[in-house]
């Protein structure tokens, strides 16, 4: 195999979280609508800025939240308009690491790529 | 965030290559045909056992072959039936290549699902 092919190649990698069912725990929709949340301090906004019903951020956010036992969005104290969602410290921290892990892989998927696709030829 | 949550719990991963333009290059889907092919030494036979028309088939990998501008399959030389295809040696090597890089990559991202998601709280 001639490395060069592979000079202009770039390796995609995609990440999610499962359980133990093979049921989606987390990933990279989960991420953006938490992001979302956390940016724009309301599941409504969230769910406009994604194009998405306030059903499905919401579905999406619950089935989360299911497997973990736990809140990621809570309402927010206040405010002058009397409503809006935050991220609970459960769902600041589950933002936080799974952006740091998705980092992560992505460089050492990298690393491996350039090693295994552009290694001398062995063949 | 509490690690517990995370034990049951698996990082799945999904890995491909794209060219400059953003065009799959390869990926799990290619490997599988290639894979086909190789076992069954007959593009028709691959089709047939992952459900795929032929002509389906014949694209995929005309697309990659056409990415690394050569052949990855050839057509077998005699057989008692006068047909068949074969892997060439670039497509045996892209085959073993991506099928390694898998299995490392897999095993990167698995080792930092567990750094990343059961470290101590630092929160």
């Amino acid at each position: 195999m001639d490395a060069s092919h592979f000079e202009h190649f770039a390796l995609k990698i995609k990440i999610w979280i499962e359980d133990e069912k093979g049921s989606v725990v987390f990933g990279a929709g989960r991420l953006r609508i938490l992001q979302a949340v956390d940016r724009l301090g309301s599941l409504q906004a969230a769910a406009k800025e994604l194009s998405m019903s306030y059903r499905a951020v919401w579905g999406k956010i619950k089935a989360t939240e299911d497997s973990l036992g736990q809140p990621l969005v809570a309402r927010r104290a206040g405010g002058t308009r009397g409503g809006g969602s935050e991220l609970t410290p459960l769902g600041k921290a589950l933002v936080e690491r799974f952006q740091r892990l998705q980092t992560l892989t992505e460089t050492a998927a990298d690393d491996l790529f350039q090693g295994v696709f552009t290694e001398r030829d062995r063949d």
